[in-house]
């Protein structure tokens, strides 16, 4: 471990080192913060939650607002949570979840990529403060970033007062790093000169304004790691399907053993993907993502298989961790960490042909998505980059389970007549892949065709049969049908009964 | 008008000129076209409606797959529709779409930027013909095309055989287009180093493989005009909202008085705002947007009030076709027709900080559009680019009336608790307005308290009061409410009374 004063080479910002408990003073009644943190990686893990006791002592109300990269972990955001009265644009903190579905927390579900633009052009306003760990301050003051990128840079551009979170447990990070801005007008746009997926095209360090650090605070804790439980059969089984689909395109659209960059969502489908991968004909394999994950260590050690990966965070379980801890210098030179505007970037994830994966909570027959909302729009964590891949891909594809189960004791099916919030639209989606098998929507056929495909290829045979009534009376002319009824009425009583009967 | 012989510059092709009746011939059963045209512009007027005839003396089956860039006029499309078994991504034509609505047709609605891409990586298969209307024949056979581009490149490089519709009766319109192919894996793909509207990266001209031309035929057809009613004061209501919400980014975000390119959606309201701009304050004004229309000419003649616009096609009325005639020269150093890939390019649209303005067809309270599909699941149109730039767009806004007289003498809301088809999410639009006023979508706010706002700024004041009905009780909390009922189902029988006593 080393000391702050190793990690801070600005003298004029070492003077303003503080305890965490007189830096949490800089943040006002009704400010507007921006912090570090992406799925955990990243984030301030000492001042925010000194900031929770300090306010929390103070008797403070719930006035601030708090823009991140993407989620912050459970022990960050929690004692904040009822501090907050606006959140964006991303969460999965269970504090902050309460007070936003009990509507009193304003909760902004933003696509990654145009977020930080917004923050940048000033949709959301003024930022009071910016709070970012980093791993090291150079002479001039510039920083060094640690796992994650998010909007640090664009915090750390627009706030007025910026306090630094030292984190000298972490590694010095110098190298992983490739920070731009977002031009914002009357500044012209330019092409963003990426061709693959590890080109750079900005700075490894963050550029700031020693006038605007206000703080400069050390921190030990190293990030909290992400949970993974061992992957299930199901799992494996869809990860399989998905294997050969890609296989099934690399032969129609002549790839060769190369395979377009990935990205792959968060979570256990994801990693059983990656895993399959690793296990498949195709080599060289590259990762244009949000987030660098478990499943990918894995590639570092074989550069048959893998080339390079781009993401905006490095979200790893503690085995994960260990790993990057050993392999820490081959990881710098293959892996790039980007702000999210170019991580999520519709112009590189259209130029580079990206292949998208990612797991809705649900779908429907005609291929909408919802990726964010449950029963009574409770909205679980947010959209995220989901979206921003989806849409911008040359493939994409939902992963899921066929099935749920509730803990009720009721199994739900995830391919249903009509989603209950839709997040990607069919236009956006050209391949749905359970355990069951997969169902392409890549041909000129009809949304009402393509139905028939995903229920047959997709949907749990358990509710196959509920799900082609369904399809038929949609599909019977108007005027068979009594005026006004919906022929999804029939269909919910049916599907309810057939959720309390799925076999165990 | 120009002789065939003076149009066809090249005497290999001039040799393969014939009659239209012959040319026909060159399309065999099960075939794929790709032909020109976008919103009825340089679509191929004479050989369409002749492979019609053919196919209609011939007693042929519905087995081509028929893709174009855009809509075609009843005209060419109406005669052929009953042997279309496949039909994408955009169409209007009454005959396809009773067809499609009956299950006989085929129809993918798609992205029109990414259609493009589709095609040329092959998602669609082989293209067998492909039929372009061109004004010019260059010696080395390259083409120039008319008045829209769509996928007419993508068309040519993709077909197995080629038919050339040279149209003696239109302007030449050599220097209007900028001309390049999307990249196909596995060669990479490049940014497009266009960084203002009116910059060019490729060619005036197509290139094509001469030895694929089977058939050149002459037609003298003009491009059908397009209708356009007279502006109603509710298009004109909304236009001052449109340019009053814009005023307040100006001051908001800092423009000045140059505002970001425009797109703007084809139809009234679109030509209202446009109108609207004219008389605004805003200067050199640029429109970089998929279709140039009547609403556009008007520019052409003030340097001060306008830049410059790009577009893939130019759609206009009978009246402004004459004045195009008249400023052909004028336009043709103002304005770039590009292939679609490019003129609805999402890297394109999100580095110009294009604004993007659509009508959908209904909106819900919370911010979700449908622009494509009516009761019962029937597709009007199509998507068309209404998604490319939405969801790229610096800002996106929808514009429509508050309310709609149907023929059945019921007036219905276009802002209601849930859309029919939700083809742009909450996630997309930023602004949502009617001739009532505007809303915004821009701050960090939760969808719950975002739709007070849409319902007391944008919805009829009829319908008020039932929407804030339905608001409160789709927040009122489960416990509240009665397991399993759906907050809306009170709602509808009171909105069908509310419709029918809609004051006259």
């Amino acid at each position: 471990m080393s000391s702050l004063a190793n990690r801070v080479e600005s003298a004029e910002l070492l003077s303003r080192a503080m305890p965490v408990e007189e830096a949490v003073r800089f943040v006002a009644p009704g400010n507007t913060l921006v912090t570090s943190g992406f799925t955990k990686a990243g984030e301030p893990k000492r001042f925010l939650p000194a900031l929770a006791a300090h306010l929390a002592a103070e008797g403070r109300a719930a006035d601030l607002t708090l823009l991140s990269g993407a989620s912050l972990s459970e022990e960050v955001e929690g004692p904040l949570a009822p501090f907050l009265h606006r959140r964006g644009p991303y969460m999965s903190s269970r504090a902050s979840r309460k007070l936003i579905h009990a509507g009193k927390m304003d909760y902004a579900d933003v696509h990654l990529s145009q977020f930080a633009r917004n923050l940048m052009v000033g949709l959301y306003g003024r930022v009071d403060v910016a709070v970012v760990e980093v791993s090291r301050v150079r002479p001039d003051g510039s920083v060094i970033l640690t796992s994650s990128v998010g909007v640090s840079a664009e915090g750390l551009a627009k706030a007025d007062r910026i306090i630094l979170e030292v984190n000298t447990a972490a590694p010095d990070y110098t190298g992983f790093h490739d920070i731009a801005l977002p031009p914002v007008p009357p500044h012209v746009g330019w092409p963003v000169p990426i061709t693959n997926v590890a080109d750079h095209v900005g700075t490894p360090y963050v550029p700031i304004d020693r006038a605007k650090v206000v703080a400069v605070v050390e921190s030990n804790v190293p990030d909290y790691p992400v949970d993974f439980k061992d992957t299930t059969e199901t799992e494996r089984q869809i990860a399989r399907h998905v294997v050969a689909y890609l296989a099934r395109c690399r032969e129609d659209l002549g790839w060769g053993k190369r395979i377009p960059p990935l990205q792959s969502g968060v979570g256990n489908i994801a990693n059983a993907v990656i895993g399959e991968l690793y296990d498949s004909p195709f080599e060289r394999l590259r990762f244009f993502t949000e987030v660098f994950q478990d499943g990918m260590m894995r590639f570092m050690e074989d550069d048959a298989k893998f080339e390079s990966a781009s993401s905006t965070a490095i979200s790893l379980s503690a085995a994960g961790q260990r790993d990057l801890a050993r392999l820490f210098h081959r990881t710098r030179e293959r892996l790039v960490l980007r702000p999210m505007w170019l991580s999520n970037s519709a112009e590189l994830i259209t130029r580079l042909f990206v292949i998208a994966m990612n797991t809705p909570i649900e779908v429907d027959i005609y291929g909408h998505a919802n990726s964010t909302t449950l029963e009574g729009g409770r909205v679980v964590n947010g959209l995220g980059g989901s979206g921003d891949f989806l849409r911008n891909a040359y493939l994409s594809l939902l992963h899921t389970p066929s099935v749920r189960r509730l803990k009720d004791g009721r199994t739900v099916s995830t391919i249903l007549p009509v989603v209950r919030h839709v997040d990607h639209t069919e236009h956006d989606i050209k391949c749905i892949v359970t355990e069951q098998g997969y169902a392409r929507n890549t041909e000129i056929r009809s949304p009402h065709h393509r139905a028939a495909d995903i229920i047959d290829s997709c949907a749990h045979p358990h509710f196959r049969p509920l799900l082609h009534d369904y399809l038929r009376s949609a599909a019977a002319p108007r005027e068979a049908r009594p005026d006004g009824v919906d022929p999804a009425s029939g269909f919910w009583a049916e599907y309810d009964a057939a959720c309390r009967s799925f076999p165990r």
